[in-house]
């Protein structure tokens, strides 16, 4: 890499801000924002049911997790959309989540990296897709660092077909991968680093293993609710007290009514999203 | 997938515009666009030296791919940019293929190929990450084949550490995908199907066994120029007359001059294009 190396932090922020939000809420719900143009009339709809589901289902959240692709099918207006739900996102205190899995090599990773934990539309985590090899991580990891943000590696991703690809041992090498990158950071015991992975909610069986192999890496379990994946599951994913994993629901909490124009009822997804934080809750001992 | 099943083309437009135009200007080079905002005075500078330089090229390209994350890393001008440069290539009749290496699931794969193969911003084609599973790859693929577009799917990635997770037979297991694809589509032999793959032109010992594992592919070979690949190693991925291949060049082309604001000179930037066009023609038996 061109830049000279940073100082490590010793607890970085989105990390612990997730964490503390966590305790303090007592919460372990990722809410996801996946704006479907076909729910909606026109884009000011769309906008107006998307800030209002933000809104009420934040005190339910530990944080909130825009799907990056939701808002490119918008073209402009869903670049200008999304940085207002990053802005409402920050007043509400919520971390951000972007769900981009972006990947490339060298300068290409740096200017991703720029885009999404620096730049105009920045948040404070993203989701990263390892494809392209381990040292195409380095640009993220470097600029999560260096903003006090974090990023979130596919290591197993919730769908069946994961496995034509992740299979044979892959997605283990991933998670010691991402294990290495979290061992070069200071930390106390029971703090979690910038490195964080994405792993299926929707693989219960495989979560005690990826937890034991990424000690301090935040997990990120997609999958919950309308792919399938049931709290009582979760468990193992998680430390005592309940920290160091964040299960995420999109569908089913923005459109937890069900889909087309009957489903946007903020009232109803305000509702799912208490209800999957309880249920979280349940499973825990806590 | 939700939607019914399209009537597959014959001949995909993409394919066969890029074909037809490296037949009739005999150029097999991809100019890419990479605009780094930190060769720039500001965004104005970037935005007309890009334009320049996308327009001083085309008489030497056989089709021009963005790479979108030098657009991201711009915010909301960098979109506006990229509906600019998208327009003029339109213009200058250049086949665009966005360089985006987009992967996801299901409803969310389907938003990106709304996005970059039918949204506000398309291109022709775009780069796919295959990293989710074979069939996150059909949303991409039916938005390609209703366009008359394309796709390139990640197959070998032109970095060294591409082995870190490409190696053990992935590449080879992902080349047989594509080439189950394209056997899915009509069309005479010699033609090109919807489905591409990127094959780093950095891996010259290889590019037999992928042309010949992927017969209806076009294969997009980045590498050439900054990265070290040179045009006398690529004449295996090309089928007889030099048809099937398209080598790709973007700091060599856009920065020829050397970086910073030095590299910022048009002139050169064609003289570069138009080199690497003679040097692949000087390799090929046309």
């Amino acid at each position: 890499m061109s830049q000279p190396a940073l100082p490590l932090p010793t607890l970085p922020a989105f990390a612990a801000a997730v964490t503390e939000r966590t305790r303090t809420l007592q919460t372990r719900l990722c809410v996801g924002l996946d704006p479907r143009a076909d729910a909606y009339r026109d884009t000011a709809h769309l906008r107006l049911h998307t800030l209002d589901v933000l809104e009420a289902t934040a005190p339910f959240a530990a944080c909130v997790k825009p799907q990056l692709a939701f808002f490119e099918a918008l073209g402009l207006p869903g670049f200008a959309l999304l940085e207002e739900v990053c802005a409402l996102a920050r007043t509400l205190g919520l971390p951000i989540i972007l769900d981009g899995k972006r990947g490339d090599i060298g300068s290409t990773a740096e200017a991703y990296a720029r885009a999404w934990l620096g730049g105009p539309h920045a948040g404070d985590a993203l989701t990263v897709n390892p494809f392209l090899g381990f040292a195409t991580l380095t640009p993220f990891v470097e600029a999560a660092r260096a903003n006090d943000g974090g990023i979130f590696v596919l290591v197993k991703t919730s769908n069946p077909d994961q496995n034509d690809v992740q299979g044979s041992g892959i997605s283990e090498r991933v998670a010691v991968e991402v294990a290495r990158l979290n061992a070069e950071e200071e930390g106390e015991a029971g703090t979690y680093a910038s490195v964080g992975a994405v792993v299926g909610a929707t693989h219960p069986r495989d979560l005690a293993t990826f937890r034991a192999l990424m000690p301090r890496a935040l997990l990120l379990l997609p999958g919950l609710g309308a792919q399938g994946a049931a709290a009582a599951d979760l468990a193992p994913a998680f430390h005592a007290g309940g920290t160091g994993a964040l299960a995420s629901a999109s569908r089913g909490v923005q459109y937890a009514a069900g889909s087309g124009a009957a489903g946007l009822d903020v009232a109803a997804s305000a509702a799912a999203a208490r209800r999957f934080r309880d249920e979280l809750n349940g499973v825990l001992e806590l």
